[in-house]
């Protein structure tokens, strides 16, 4: 017997351009490396091989997670799915680090600081001048969203803030109908989810390394409490991938 | 002054494997062909170098528009576009015709008999049976339509039914607001969409043959009324391409 379970994947995006120079990257819409490309289709052969199917999807709004969601679509027939995409599902915003390696970080704004942000989960980046060529406003994917709502920078904790009522709008009632949802997104807005999910503490929730392109299979019961979580495909090739994330030393 | 027009881009999809070997499709989920992939590349060339963006997309349910309408939209870096995805912008329904190829069209069912399909409007081919497997109603992305609506098989009349709906409720009211919507779809259902702007005759529609991968620019009044079209690329290439279809000797 036994009650119903509700399972959902997620999917951080494979390693972009700006993960390879491990540069913030954020909310500017970097593509895929070479090395990324070739691990969204592996772990779209991973879902493949574990015989999953979808009734639909969501990603980000930044093609990192699209295209990596797309190539999983294709390898597993399911390109025809519907497929969301929100802003709510984008990387934390990473404010006026964005486009700064670790070295050029440090040197502008001292190791202190760094660390500060590195290990807190609501201390926020410096902001994002609203005159900045990449600051949301002037981009045109994000002109129905209301201004007020677009960040200059956000702290962990903002991410959480924002992609919970995406969540709970637009999934949840997917879950509940009974369907069997994939979701594309990025080291930071699925670490909000799992916070949420697990009920994690902010020191628990700083510790968690996503790996790129290792499909994450999420367990809930039916009232959507959370069960349990693996990662899906080969677990040496999964080991090596969380390492190389925590040794980035940074939170892409 | 001038009163406002509507554009909207048309796409049918580049070669598919089936195309290349000169076989019905329809609905068989077939996928693009190498050069098939790269006309969908090129294809999204063609509208960066005009400069054209777009709000919204629209595709059938089959891969080969869906892979076309992904390559074009990374091409003009527009991923991140809603695109909503139905059946009703599917391919024709070639019932008992599908997989065949125009010598064993021609065998099975007389030369004659052929003709007769080829020419006519609103005489169908011979239905697929239900217990075939390529049948819609055995494939789960067709489940939420009701089956009284899957075909067996269609006449391009019918094709003309069940997109119409779809143009009137979801594409109408986009361009009402304003959106500028690229459509990625097929030989007939692209044909179904310009016989009712165009209101083109039977035999007029039969003779329009539409180019794998070529934009159509389609401008319309504010009322939606036809005003005209034309093709987006180079002029000699599509031609060629054009009387490559008219070649084929059939409609896919």
């Amino acid at each position: 017997m036994g009650q119903q379970q509700v399972k959902l994947v997620v999917l951080r995006h494979g390693e972009s351009v700006w993960n390879m120079e491990n540069r913030f990257t954020g909310w500017k819409d970097v593509g895929l490396s070479d090395l990324g490309k070739a691990e969204a289709v592996r772990a779209g052969r991973v879902l493949k091989a574990e015989g999953l199917e979808f009734d639909c999807a969501f990603s980000s709004v930044l093609k990192r997670a699209i295209l990596t969601l797309e190539s999983v679509l294709a390898e597993i027939d399911s390109s025809w799915i519907p497929v969301e995409k929100s802003w709510r599902l984008n990387e934390r915003h990473y404010g006026a680090l964005t486009g700064l390696n670790k070295t050029e970080t440090a040197e502008k704004h001292g190791e202190e600081q760094v660390k500060i942000w590195r290990r807190s989960y609501s201390t926020p980046p410096p902001k994002m001048s609203p005159d900045s060529p990449d600051h949301p406003s002037h981009d045109r994917r994000y002109k129905d969203v209301p201004r007020e709502l677009l960040p200059d920078c956000e702290a962990l904790s903002n991410t959480v803030t924002r992609v919970l009522p995406y969540w709970n709008e637009r999934i949840v009632p997917e879950l509940k109908a009974g369907k069997r949802v994939l979701i594309a997104a990025h080291g930071n807005s699925i670490r909000a989810l799992l916070k949420h999910l697990e009920n994690m503490s902010e020191e628990a929730i700083l510790e968690l390394n996503v790996p790129t392109a290792v499909p994450l299979e999420i367990t809930l019961d039916q009232s959507l409490k959370f069960v349990s979580k693996r990662y899906l495909g080969d677990a040496a090739e999964i080991e090596k991938a969380v390492h190389a994330v925590a040794a980035q030393g940074k939170k892409k």
